[in-house]
């Protein structure tokens, strides 16, 4: 193929049947672009006649997000292919399978899970996953463990954090997440009945400091390649199947980012239980159901980090004595730090989440609101 | 010129008269090998009829040490040369010049410096440098302060690290300063008469616990782009000037790793007055000076990295009430325990100095190698 161009649903056609072993030769072929538009063009390829069926995701050269459009690097589809195909060798039957990656044209052919739905939406529709805790956990233990300085040659984590510098990816992380739902930012958007609520976020020093040095441990802790996005949105759950995708984000950070982030999604779904539950029993019931979630996946990755650590630590002084339980609990540290900031910034920042944001009636939609902001600053 | 190979002194010869500005076209040129041969060739290349001269440094592609031999990156050429620009831009007159650099030749062409002493040297000889700490706490507030996030565009920093990361130096300072004084390694070097103090040193569990947490900052904490190994022996001094050379450990490390270096070097020398020092007053008055150029390196410091921050300040965030303080506070603990780990590496491990190492009497030089092991574990 030429230099970079959106791709027509005619040649992501033509790029699916390139690729050995997915589609049969014969047989037609049906494409859709099922993309939001917004960042990326994502192409559904399908076979009726022999059900086979791939996605191509291509990255677009700008973020458009409510109206506003910025330049953002076609280096992210890149960083994302080689994530997955790093994820997929670490964590393997955790993220979707790749088949094929250009990175002339920001490009990534991988596995259809039409079959899964997105995690969000699932919880939203009141789905419950028993293997989740299970599945994320594992995820996060290999692909952490196994990128960082604990558990991987010193010398070559270095040369993979430098193929992993991802500067406007970050950035928008940075602004959005650190910094704009603390400052009266024009990106900020909030229901008008927050506006108090906002305005006291806005002069809570104490938060400030410690969202301050969250931000630091951003922008300066190269633990592990992190995912960099791991909210309920870059999840495909079915009760038996846990598939991760979109690690467009991916950098050399603070574990504790990844981990808060998964820990935070649940519990924005947590305080959305004020409107998705029919009755206060049916409510109690899905919060116990999340909490034990939360409480599972830090116990359990606690005990697979720690495993790897004890079976494949990369060397002697990270056997020193006590230097484990030290580190382990400034990971938890840091994990309730991140998901606080990230609860925080799907209330009052740009980015919402639709588990509260589609609550209806305001009254009930505030009262989770409130919550979440309560969870999240505390 | 062609790819590398280590140059004769008729090619530095060649190569210096081709640097603008320096030596005259006509005039005798006299061309001198004087590096010691374990890393670097150092050609000094003068010009007797003019009284110009020129340094020309070109990295060996291997490191010996003690009768091994060992592959190192010719990489570490564009490092140090990169570095000492980018200093030379960030804090002028305290680096040499750099005339010229050829990263294919491993080579950098530089000011020379033979009206200087290497500080290591000039102490031992009694030297006292009045105005060594305003200019070394203005090298460091500068060159780490400008290459931080709180003084740079964080997104070009992730850009500057990415081209800073240099794992076969970074390597040796990962074993023999985090690793190898605290067991039982074959590169460490100690006299006979501490192998009692040396075995404590092995088995002193609370001590390794903190060289554990030194070398995670080490490996993790990417917050400036240090010099990396800012010792007495890689800084050229007179009374009135102070030169930084040698940057080719230089990467995006924690800041006190820097100023740890200096100042573990000063009090490296003054466990040395033990044996420099012809008596019991002359003995004091020079610790009294080595404690006092110690506090203010950091007292300068703190207060010129402040007044860049409140000045330059590269966000908003880092405005944030409290922030500073608690941040200097984690920089002052840093550079304290990055000290102690020097000292102790310089009396049992690999590298010494001759601060040291050349004190004759065996009492003599074990006292001072006790205190300098008793104020680095403390």
């Amino acid at each position: 193929m030429s230099p970079y161009h959106p791709l027509t649903e005619q040649e992501a056609i033509d790029i699916a049947r390139g690729i050995p072993g997915v589609l049969a030769a014969d047989g037609d072929v049906t494409c859709r672009e099922i993309g939001d538009g917004n960042l990326n063009l994502v192409f559904h390829v399908r076979q009726p006649s022999t059900g086979a069926s791939l996605i191509l995701k291509q990255a677009l050269p700008y973020a458009k997000v409510v109206g506003e459009s910025w330049p953002l690097s076609l280096d992210r589809a890149r960083i994302e292919s080689e994530k997955l195909i790093l994820e997929g060798k670490l964590a393997p039957g955790l993220v979707p399978k790749v088949y094929h990656a250009d990175h002339e044209l920001a490009l990534t052919v991988m596995e259809d899970l039409s079959s899964h739905v997105i995690m969000r939406q699932g919880l939203i529709d009141g789905g419950a996953y028993p293997l989740f805790a299970e599945h994320i956990s594992d995820f996060m233990a290999k692909t952490l463990f196994f990128t960082s300085d604990l558990g991987m040659n010193q010398q070559e984590k270095k040369l993979l954090a430098r193929s992993f510098a991802n500067p406007d990816l970050c950035k928008i992380t940075e602004d959005l997440i650190f910094d704009h739902p603390y400052t009266d930012a024009d990106t900020n958007s909030f229901d008008p009945h927050l506006a108090e609520d906002a305005k006291r976020l806005r002069s809570d020093g104490a938060l400030h400091l410690e969202v301050a040095l969250l931000r630091e441990k951003f922008l300066t802790r190269a633990q592990a390649l992190l995912h960099g996005d791991l909210h309920t949105g870059s999840i495909f759950v079915t009760e038996q199947s846990t598939k991760v995708i979109d690690p467009e984000f991916s950098y050399y950070g603070p574990i504790g980012f990844d981990i808060g982030a998964v820990l935070a999604n649940l519990l924005l779904h947590y305080a959305s239980q004020e409107h998705w539950s029919a009755d206060a029993a049916s409510r109690e019931a899905r919060r116990s159901y999340l909490t034990s979630t939360v409480r599972d996946i830090w116990t359990l990755f606690d005990r697979k980090f720690r495993a790897l650590w004890n079976e494949h630590g990369a060397d002697r002084v990270f056997r020193t004595a006590g230097y484990q339980d030290d580190y382990m609990l400034r990971l938890l540290q840091d994990t309730a730090g991140f998901a606080g900031a990230k609860m925080v910034r799907r209330i009052v920042g740009l980015a919402h989440v639709a588990d509260i944001d589609k609550i209806p009636d305001p009254n009930v939609r505030a009262a989770a609101q409130r919550l979440s902001l309560a969870i999240g600053t505390a």
